[in-house]
């Protein structure tokens, strides 16, 4: 038993749709939500550069006594999957193994897809976990660069013309592939899911990172027996290093609930001078 | 006459918009262009660490023994524009009063747009320097935050369609304020000018401030007699704090033309170490 609070950090907003499903999931847990909005996106840096940004994230949170730490990013997991030295002291996951286990029960024609950034892409990460767990299987890449942005301002009503031609642009010829399952590989794709559905066909599975680690999560802290009792009331504390107004309106809209308390400013400057 | 090269900094590649209209005309100068990658964007972070982030860029460009600085970023040009205690020992220009200028002496009607990132339009610097140049002109500002990551991921090709609805979406309502003249209140958006004039009409002039601001460093060297006179072959070398792979790709885009040498790394650690 171990009722101090569950850290999750991501680039910005998209991790929220883990803490949404960690939430649900958990509801005696407490948690520490960092959205790192002040150097949102990430995809597009450099493996040195997200390592630091990782290393950063992870001590801010260590701050608030966190008992374990998820990366709620699919670049931040996919670095960190890549890079021998990385060998944490503390309960973590990242959002790539979950979702690539996911991926592998869920199709049955052998045929992946996966989208993420260009930095997730490049680094090969989904290919390489989902040859690790299921060798024949087939997988098809997309980076598509332009969605952190486009949820990051907001381009998330239903039908919304950007967002539904960007969508077709980089999915119709990954649909082409026909994958009968596709790896949302960035915790910001859910929130656009319809418009990859319109795309992809009805017929094709989607999995949802932030879903699958949250499972994933729960597993850890009962395998562990650090879940929390229930004995204290649970909460949830956010903090943002930049735009903290907005991303209380925009947080609340995800969760589906107004959020417990203000949202936190983090100095981008402070992070990497602890 | 100084043959001692030029030096100049943005957070990242906006900024070779306005090396492009210097090398243009200016070529018998040499150029030191620092794009601070590995910590932009620059829009979120406080005064005091853009003050500093601006002290450390210029200490960097004088180890090249530059003769003369532009801040070819709007965010710099702005704090360091407010700061009373800016009082700079050496030649140097930001993009801001350049751009400005160019606007009053553009206006017929006195009414001026200026677009921009959502700091700059937040800070109101260009709608305050207008007012001190030309108090009774109107100002009709609107961010478009959606820009900048169209340009760096390549939404640039004549009549790109998410391209045209991004702008329609951001610019129908300033069109309708009717200004005569718009400030292209960021250095990326040069890139997509046919864009923004298909939607502001062809009777609006719009103001590059990247233009500008060369014509104002070519009006600095003559009054300084500092200009290079031509004995020795000009060159450019390029400096960046992260992704310097893709950063050479996206400038030769920029620039129109391939560098001319590769893009160096500088360490962020040793910006402010030094």
């Amino acid at each position: 038993m171990d009722n101090r609070p569950i850290g999750i950090f991501d680039s910005g907003l998209g991790g929220l749709t883990a803490l949404k499903e960690l939430r649900r999931l958990l509801p005696n847990e407490s948690f520490v939500y960092f959205g790192d909005t002040g150097r949102v996106p990430y995809g597009a840096r450099s493996p040195q550069t997200l390592r630091r940004f990782a290393r950063e994230n992870i001590r801010f949170l260590q701050h608030y006594d966190v008992k374990m730490i998820v990366a709620a990013c699919g670049t931040i997991s996919s670095i960190l999957s890549e890079d021998p030295a990385w060998d944490p002291t503390f309960p973590f996951t990242g959002v790539l193994r979950p979702a690539a286990e996911a991926a592998c029960r869920a199709t049955r024609c052998g045929r992946i897809g996966v989208i993420g950034t260009s930095a997730t892409i490049r680094s090969g990460s989904y290919e390489r976990i989902i040859r690790q767990i299921m060798p024949n299987v087939q997988v098809f890449s997309r980076a598509c660069p332009l969605f952190v942005p486009l949820v990051e301002n907001g381009y998330l009503e239903e039908q919304n013309p950007v967002t539904e031609l960007v969508a077709r642009d980089y999915l119709s010829g990954l649909a082409a592939e026909r994958p009968d399952t596709l790896i949302l590989g960035c915790t910001h794709y859910p929130l656009i899911a319809p418009a990859i559905r319109r795309v992809m066909g009805d017929g094709v599975t989607l999995i949802d990172p932030g879903k699958e680690t949250a499972a994933a999560v729960q597993a850890m802290l009962s395998a562990r027996g650090i879940c929390a009792d229930g004995s204290q009331t649970s909460d949830t504390r956010y903090f943002a290093s930049a735009d903290t107004e907005d991303f209380g309106t925009i947080a609340a809209r995800f969760l589906g609930e107004p959020l417990e308390s203000a949202v936190e400013l983090v100095e981008v400057d402070a992070l990497s001078r602890e």
